[in-house]
Formats: structure tokens, sequence, C-alpha cells
């Protein structure tokens, strides 16, 4: 693959195919892969109730963003590997309900399939990547494809939309000065619900101090991320997280109020400047921002309303960093929960997955 | 006094007056004295710009339940002690900016003062009453009387309107369990700000990650009030708190996540039992609800729309009791923000003096 | 039957049963009629998916007053006439899509159907009444008797949520000065979808200027209801009616802008005391409330979280009376879209066919 | 002046200073102006209370996009023409209570004045420039200029926030198929009452029936831009208009149902042709949109929080174009109120002050 000197880009753009392209996060991953340096989508995947009409007919779009018409006249397919022939990779938006088996039946035809769903965040040689923290857990994926039988197919997950924010947040701290206990509370956007999602009379006026199955994810798979990777292991970072999970009237964001119990002491000032100076561990993927964190200096800020865009969507927000009483340290953290926290999640990981190789 | 022998309400009511009656919460003051059985509003007092025109005429009445015509039609006095001649007692809701001067005023005038504000609750002789709670701290009063030589008069707080949710929560498990630290993390409703209050375009599709002076509020006065009063001095429960405070778009009603280190270990279960059994320590108040407290046993309760008008606003509502990773329990506690967590609770405060005699 | 002296009320309630309970409409029902002087609740009816449960499984209870325990414990029954025996007749909160033959298999089988469902309002022989406008409209039940062979059975349907609101304002200027034309534009609240109804993605900071089938409703239904009836044939008013509809970010009450056009002069005086004084035409029904217009002076009412509640749902709010530079008048109309709009306007029809006999 | 070839733009970009530069209207020109092609920000003018402070201290940043730190250093001055030196005009964002003097004081110093304030949209020697509808009014401005002996200076309004959209529908319309009268309802959005403006406990579950002075408004303005202009005169449209405001919870994008009597018949596909083939007459001013006019095929669009940014906030969007019953033809329109409808309107009406020569 001839590449071009500068940005190491190929000369021809990398195909890709988006499996449950319909829902609020399949529509993310077109706005966001559409004029993408390095991928071009040529292939869309559906429920066979949609496959065989235009995307147009199929799709409720729902981002503010228009839908290019390029996209919207493509025919949507079923998703069955050999409609995705000439694909070099799949994004995954399936539901959890068929994302399971669909993920594995791609993975298995050789196709690297980066996820958006729980499914396999949990299986034990399935890496869940944030690129800002942990990408050297994608050495993982040899021992998978050699146990499954893969060929050229794996299964990379990104994290969950809660979890990508307290991810990024941890990284430096545990760094520094080791993580001991986190306490979070979120406030999580209608959006990760996805479409109709959240009906508006459940939520208007309200909030609903329960998301179905959230808090234990936010529980377990922050210490898999934060945790080592012995290339055919994953050893899970040693502390207790204690989460509790809320939607909230937000469109897009969530907002998550975090404790946080150090090993080491550490000020105000050195938590500030750990998170300031935090450079993620890949180098410069085509969607990293400027900075994966930027601190809110403002007393009342981050909010989701005016902090979710930063840096595209993928940078998060850090504020109101102060003592906490019962743990160490305590701050608020607001990440874009459709961007960073799912398609453009799961799109860093297929740009990391590139930069090392993994698609050759 | 003669009283009829069934309620021991006096035959003719006591009469009242409302110290800064436009606001939101000296709304509800009106809302919840008009046919009061024990109290009788007979003056509105206001700034000086508002006095001597009729209510009518310097209201914006922003609750659903139309404001009574007779109240209407009230002129609106100054707050000075001899324009509420004939009051037996007075009802605060003075912002903060005014309140601490004009209270001492009434009280040393010989007003017993009900405050909803916040200057006097760090007072050493003044009491934080949350009747189901500490009704017993009402016993420094004659302290404070000989203190600042206010004859008939003085001040009893109420908590602050997250503070109260929290304490009547924690009173039961602190009894039977005892209670070592906690965890809070609250969403509150708008009309906690006042009218005019929180602009729309702050809150509509976001959360402000901040209550000016909430959190310091919350990790102090909850102490206070669990803690013992000696009748000449407050001693604080030596717990340590730990608080997020936060604003989202819900009209009405308070919503707080809480974690609770425990002294003594209790399941999910004994929690409940106790909880559900916990009687006022106060017996039988005009406005006391059937329950303090009540457990919602659905997976998404309690929620503030549904949830916040349980017992006319005077019920706490607990539900998702769980154990917790990090402490021992955790839990979510809805309450309402300006019935029991502000005007409610002074009143109740005024019906508890009432019954204990120091209105006499 | 025996009959109490005072208010016509039977000694013993009239047993009834309600189609369709689930929904937003379906908890209305039970809402209103628990308590009702004249009726009692006995039968339960959704799909045959939902039968054989307590309604407590099968409901998502989404109004703010609580189901009460004892109707929580009732088990649900297939909408089958057999299974609704015992009832004097039954409520139709059914969905369009299974309406129509349903209530007609009830009807058949004897059961007077109060029907809160489109599908037959356009029958030629099937009268939407409104009691405060058109009683008399009721006199068609004989003829529709006769021509569909129903026996005691008969259908009567209330009037769309968005026109009850607009013919009650309209009757008294069509009595008093001739009506020649109508602009309506509505802002109509989310509960009018049902439950899930619409997303919170969808109307969160936007409003949706389009509701399925509700323009064709408003400017057909009205003229049915404010035309004649000769016991065998309605006899429509003439007159245009045009109307936008439009969802907006409420939970409940509908919000009508309406200019008239005039047959005869009339200044906004005349208008204010001719809406003012207008009394139902039905004389008191259990439901009636006080006034069924009410003239709101203050210049920015209606609102409908203000207003919808006046007269606990009954009463229509009528403001903002003032020339129109175009036709001849303009107002501003705001009426309780799922109380008097749907489930209590429905009661009230039922509550009429008692007075009138329709029952026995 | 040197100009460049292509574009006509100066090499040095037009100085320009900013009167009211705090609130959301100010916020907005700011976005608007930076990186502008043809104008830079030099100065920025308060109330004597900001005088003196940099920006960073004085503003509450409302928007999503982030000031840029160069404008936040800043200081601001007091609206007094000599500070205000190096300017070659200031934009008017000034409330209306302080506007109608200062911008006289600003265009008698010799200020070329592009106000938003509706302080002299009335006045007969000003005229309200809406650039795709009416540029050629312009031409009033040596008359004004010598009537008032403003020398260099001028005033020229842009239109009111909802009046913008209308103007643009309707001005295809006129000059196709002439127009006879008009029924408007709005749906305004709350950043039009400014900073802070609307309170949440007001909008939240609810609308406002009511904008206060925007009927009167929106009943004359679009006669004035739409008429004539003989160069010391104009000749308001003959037709009338019938408004309805209210005001909607959403942030950004006012909503109008409009209904057209027009004197020659038009079918709605004339009507489509018509608006979507209008261009400016303007020619292209650096702000100027691809469509002055978008119509949405969509059966529920426009809808502002998916349509309000269309064109950068420079597009209106026109839909569900169909046959009025009263009139002959209805639709809706969405605009976007600070942008097109406000400081961006404004700075098209300086883009095409440059291109007729007025700012030499």
């Amino acid at each position: 693959m001839t590449e071009s000197k500068n940005n190491n880009y190929p000369t021809q753009k990398i195909k890709v195919g988006i499996l449950g392209c319909t829902g609020i996060v399949g529509q993310r991953f077109i706005e966001l892969l559409y004029n993408h340096p390095l991928f071009i989508i040529t292939k869309l995947g559906a429920s066979p109730r949609s496959a065989g009409k235009s995307y147009r007919n199929v799709v409720h779009w729902k981002l503010i963003q228009a839908c290019p018409e390029s996209i919207m006249d493509i025919l949507v397919e079923e998703c069955i590997p050999r409609n995705f022939d000439g694909c070099t990779l799949v994004f995954s938006a399936l539901d959890s309900s068929v994302a399971e088996g669909l993920e594995e039946t791609f993975a298995a035809a050789g196709f690297p399939v980066f996820s958006n769903a729980a499914s396999h965040r949990c299986d034990i040689d399935v890496p869940i990547i944030v690129p800002y923290v942990n990408a050297f857990h994608m050495s993982i994926i040899d021992h998978q494809r050699k146990q499954r039988g893969y060929g050229k197919g794996f299964i990379v997950t990104n994290a969950n939309c809660s979890t990508v924010g307290l991810a990024v947040a941890l990284k430096p701290l545990m760094d520094h000065f080791g993580v001991d206990g986190v306490f979070v509370t979120t406030m999580q956007a209608v959006s990760g619900a996805g479409y109709p999602g959240v009906p508006s009379l459940d939520i208007t006026d309200n909030i609903i101090p329960f998301v179905s199955g959230e808090e234990p994810k936010l529980e377990s798979e922050v210490n898999k991320i934060l945790g080592g990777c012995t290339g055919t292991r994953f050893n899970a970072a040693e502390f207790s997280i204690s989460a509790h999970c809320n939607r909230v009237n937000v469109t897009d964001g969530h907002t998550l109020c975090v404790s946080v119990k150090l090993k080491n002491p550490a000020t105000v000032c050195d938590i500030k400047k750990v998170l300031k100076g935090y450079k993620s561990v890949t180098g410069v993927l085509p969607s990293t921002p400027t900075a994966c964190i930027y601190i809110a200096e403002e007393t009342d800020r981050p909010q989701p309303r005016l902090d979710r865009i930063r840096g595209g969507g993928y940078t998060i927000t850090v504020g109101r960093i102060r003592p906490c009483p019962i743990l160490d340290i305590k701050f608020v953290v607001c990440s874009h929960n459709t961007i960073l926290g799912a398609a453009g999640g799961s799109i860093l990981n297929a740009e990391l997955a590139y930069g090392k190789g993994y698609l050759d």
C-alpha cells in the first residue's frame, strides 16, 4: 500500500461498512466517516426489513447536520458477510440483541469488527479500547485470532458511553498517584438510549435515577480498560468503583460527578497539572483532538450543552477539581456520548488498528 | 386558650405574618397556610418597594394552584415589627441579603420567627429543625432567648432544601446502625433558585454542575441536625459528608444519590425495614403526612415529577436501596424542595413549637 | 332504579368497563372514574397479550396521582363482550387500529360505548358529543340503534383533543353573533400522542409542525359538533376552518391561537361577556365544572402549565381576546387534552346519557 | 482602497465596533464577525458599569462555540463615539432602553450604525433592510443624512427576529402572485428575549402565548419592508397581517405558521417553484448562503432544532406548503432568530452597504 509522506494516509481510502446503520449511533458513524481522511463508507447494513431499500427510505435521520445525499442513495444490505465483500473492515452499531452472533460471524469471515455493542466487552480475549488510554490492549488481537480461528478477522470493542469519560480522566491520575477507589454519579443524555429511546413523557420536568444495565458496566469496564494486558490475558486494575446512573433531560453529553481515592497524596493543583498535561499514548490518529482532556476553569463547568462538542466531540472536559471530604479528590467530567462515547470511539479504534498494521 | 378535645387545635386560629411574601417560597407559605387548621395569615410583608400595594399588584404568582382572592386583596406591609402587631408569629421567606438583620429585629420585638433563610443556621444558639428528626433541638430556645434578650421572641430555622431529604433518610439509619460517612450527589430543581432564578437558556438541554453555596451547606447542616442538643449547646454528629450539587431541568423536587458507610453491618432488607418503619419523633402535627418516608419498590423510582407531591409534598421517597461497593449501602431520595424543603418545613416547625408550648 | 332525592344518583353505582385500559387515556379514565359518584369500574380490558394479568403487571402508570391499589389488583380481560358481562356500559380508549371493529362488536352485544377513538366520528349516525355544546345530538341514538340493529347498545364518540376547546369557545359566539370562518393554530401536548408517544429526542429544544391526521379532524369535526341534528341526520355548520397543528414540548394541555370571522359585529367586550356568561346546555352533570369557560384577564394567559387543570381539567380557559386585522376577533384557548379532551369528555357523555335515560 | 480581483474584498479588513457587546445578540455579532472576510472587530462597547474591564470579565458567554481568546482580552469601552475612533462603522446590539439616543449620537458623529434595536425601525427616513428582499431601500440613506445632518453617518436597522422569516418567504409570492393578506402564528425561541431572559420556571412544560410588543411589530414591519422606496419616502405594501405570537421552549429558531391570501391564483406546485427559485436581489454578499430559501419536503419539517442552522443560520426553511381553506395557501417557516433574525441580519446589511459604496 503506497502511502503519502506526510500523514501516512493511504492513497486510496479504506473501504468500510456499517452494521446497524439506521440508529442514532449508526447515524453518527455516517456523519463522522463522511469525508474521513482514511476511511470511506461503501456498504450500509441493517435488518432484513430494511434491506434492499435506499438509506433515505429507512432512516429517521436525527442529527443536526443533514445526511449527505450520496449516502442517502446507498442501498441498505442485510448484515451478511458476503454483502460486505470489498470492505476492509466493518463498524458495528448493532443492537445488543443481535450484535453478539453477527459480529462473530463477520470476524469469522475475515472482517475486523469495530464494535459499539456491549456484547463482547466482557470476553476474555476481546479488548475494550479507549485509544487515549490503553492502545496497547490491541496486542490481544493475535491471541484472539488464534483462539477463535478468525483468520484476518477480529473484534475490538469501544467503551460504554459513560465509561469512556471516566477512564480517560482516571488514566493520568492512576499513572501519577495511583487510584484506590472511585465514586461516580452519572447524568446521562437521552441519545444514549437510541431512537425512539426515552419518551418525552418520561423525562420532561423529570429525571430517571436508573439506566438499565449501566451501573454494572461502569463498575467493571473501567478496571479492564485501566488494567494490564500480557498479549494473552487482561489483568484488571484493582480498585472498587461505585456508580449511581441517572437519565436526565439532555440530548447529548454525559456528565459525571467523580470522587477518587488516591494511593499517594496530591493537591488540587497537582491533579489539574497532570490532567492538563495528559497526552494520548497513541500519538496522532486522524480523529484525535488537540487535547484529550480540557480543564474548564469556570466554577460552573463543564455543562453538556456548552462542552460536549469540544474537540469535535473527541475531547473530554474536566472541571470543579476540589478536595473530597470522604475520598481524596472530586471533580466533574463531561464527554460526548455518541461521538467519543460511541461511533467516534470505534473510529479511533479503527484508526489505531490501521496505524498498528492490523488492517493489512 | 381553650382547645377542642380531639385535635388540640385552638378555637381561634393563630394569626401569622409572612416576611418575604412575593417569592416562590413566600407563595408556598400562602398556599400551605390557606385553610391551615391552626394558623391564619393576617399580614404579608415585603420590600419597601411593594409596601402599600395589594398582593395582587406585586406578586408574579407561579404556583399551579391559583392564589386565593382574599389573599390577593391583602395590602402588603414593609417588614417592620410594628406592622405585624397582632401576629403571634412570623414566617420568614426573606432573601439572605436582608434576612439576617430583619429576623433578629423581629425576634427582639417578641416574635417567634420561623425562618427559611440560611442566615442563622450556623448560629450556635439557633436550631435547624426537621421535626421528623430533631424536634428536641427546640429546647435551645430558652437559652437563645436568655443569651439574646429576646423576651418571647426566638428564631428557629428549617433545613436547606437539599439537606432535609438527606437528614430524614439518615436519621433511622443512624439510630439503628450508626453512620460513618456519606456521599451525596444532588440533582436539584430550578425552583430552588427562586424566581426568576435559572434562565431557560442555561438549563434547557443542559445541567449545571454547581449550585452556589450548596455543597458547604450540605456538608455541615446535616451533622448539626443529626447531632445532640444539651439545651445550651449543639454537638454535631461526627461523620463526614461529601456533596456534589447539580442543577437540573426539573421544576420542583430534589433528587439525591446517596451512599452511606454504616458503623454496624446491615442488609438491604434491614435498611428497607428500618426506613419503612420510621415514625416521626414528634407525634402528629397538623401537616405531618401519614408516612415521613415512603419506600418505592420500582427499579426506576423515585422520580421528581411522579414522587415529589407524595404526602402533599411532606413525604420523602426512597428507592433503589442496594449495596455500595465503596461504602456500605446506596439509595436514591426524592423530596419536595419548596414544600418539605422550604415553606412546609417552617410550617411544621411552627406546629411543633405550638405543640411544645413555645407560642404561649 | 331507586334514586336519591338530591342529586338523582342511583343508590348503587353503575358498573362500567374500560376498553384499552393501559394507555395514557385508559389511565385517565381510571383516575377520573375512581370515586366517581355515578360509575364504578368493574372490568378492565386490553390486548390479548395483557389479558389474564393483574393491571399492576401490565401498566406503565404515567399519571402524577398514583393508581389506587384496588385497581392495580384487577385482572385485565381480553376485549370480548362476554368478559364485560355485568357492566352497564363501556368506555373505549382503544387504539384506532382496533377501535372500529371492537366498538361495533360491543355495541352490537348491547353495550353503550363511550368512545375516545376517532374511528366512528365521521359515521353519519354516530354523534360527536361535547356536552357543553351539543347534548341534543344524542337524539341520534335511537336512529343509530335502528339502523344498525344494536338493541340497547350504541356508540357515542367524544371530540378530538384539539377540537374540544375550539368547539366550546365557538359555541357561544355562534349563538350570539354567528361564525363565518375560523383560523386556528394548535400547540399540542405530547400526551396527546399516548405513551411512549413522542421521543424526547424529537421534542427537546424543538417543535414539530405536524400532527398526523390532526388538521383534517379539526377542519371537519367542529362543523359536525356545532351543526344541527334532526334525530336521523346531522347538518354540519357551514363555515370554513383552517388549521395549523403543532406538537410542542408540554406534557399536558393544548393551546390554540384562534381567529374568528363573525356574521354580526361584536366588540372585544361583547365577546368577553358572552364567553363569560356561557352556561352548558346540559344542566349539571356530576363532572361539569363550575364554569365551562374561564376568562383569563392577564396579558400572558392562558398557559398550559398553569391553566390546564382549571375546573379539574374540565374548564377551558380563554384569554387575550382582541381584534383581528384579517378576520374579526382573535383569542387564545387552553384545554386539558386528556381530561376534557379525552377521558373526561367521554365520562361527561356517559353522565349525559344517564341523565337522558339512555342507560336504562 | 485597493481591492482583490476575485471577491472585491479590501486588502485590509474594515474595522468595526460593537455597541452592546455582552448580550446574546452582542455575542452573536462576535461569533459571526470573527474571521469575517470583510470586517474585523476592534472595539467593544457596553454600559459604563462594564467599561474598563476585559470582555472576559463582563460577559456570560452563552453560545456553544467558545469565544475566541483574543476577543476575551479586549477592554470594553463605554458607548461614546470618541471611544470608537478608527472604526469605519458600528453594529448596535443595544437594549431598546438606550438604543434610540446612543445610535443617533453615533450617526451624528459620522458612524454608519447597523442596528438590531427596534428604536428606529418606524422612523420615516430609516430603512429596515433584509438584503434578500429590499436592498434598494438603502437608497434612503442620502435623504436621511441630509434630513438629520449626519454627514457620513447613518442608521440602518434590521428586521425583528420574527419578521425576517416572514418577509423573505412573502417576497417571491408578492412578486409572482401578489399578496392580499397574511395570517401568522409564531412559536418563538427563548433566545429572542436575551439573557437572562425567560425564566425556566416560566417555560418548562409550558408555552407563553404572548411576546411583549411583538404582534404590532410583525403587523407593521413586514409592510414597510415589502413596500416601495422612492429615495425620500417609503410606501408600505398594502395588505393586512394578523399575528399571534407565542414563546416556546426552544433555545434558538423561530417557527411560523403562515396562511396567505394571494392576488392571483397559484397551485402548491407554483408556490414551491417560486420559493425554490428565489434568488436574493443583492447578488452575492460574503455572508449570503447558497440559498436564501430552502424547501423541506418531509411532512414534519421545518423543525427549529434541525433546520435553524441551515446555511450557517442565514437560510430560511419553508415546508408543509398546502392549500388553506380560508385564505389561499399555507406553510411553515423556520429561521434562526439570532443569526438571520438579529446579528447576522445586521452584518448582511453592512456587507450590502459596503457593496453599494455607503462605507466609503
